[in-house]
């Protein structure tokens, strides 16, 4: 059993309004601090075999739209 | 200006309907070995100043419901 950890997000020309409202929800709380946030997914896949290319194959069909999202993949073996 | 990458998990007790439908769309388009699919939410603060504590505030406070989810921070130095 073998876990593969995959991060979509948006790419940078795309706006993401979802992160512009933590974004104002943050200042209305005191983190002056905060310039931007951009909010994406993060993938936990636990599979019996496969590799790598067939988690690239998983997001280009079903787990990223690649018109708007970019993915990167860690493996890590399992347990 | 510096990065902090949060990430935001459901606990283990917790169930992940979005994470059944993505394994069974993953089951349905020949993906047999995944066993399970769970998603959680991916989070990239653009600071200006402030350290990993004001940050686990900001999680808190915004971020990440404490009852029902988990949060791990990494914070990335900024260029």
């Amino acid at each position: 059993m073998q876990k593969a950890k995959v991060y979509v997000t948006l790419r940078e020309s795309i706006l993401d309004p979802q992160g512009k409202a933590v974004t104002t929800g943050l200042h209305k709380l005191g983190f002056d601090e905060v310039q931007n946030v951009r909010i994406g997914k993060f993938i936990e896949i636990t599979m019996d075999g496969g590799d790598e290319s067939r988690v690239t194959e998983m997001c280009e069909k079903l787990l990223a739209n690649y018109v708007m999202e970019d993915f990167r993949i860690e493996m890590e073996p399992g347990k």
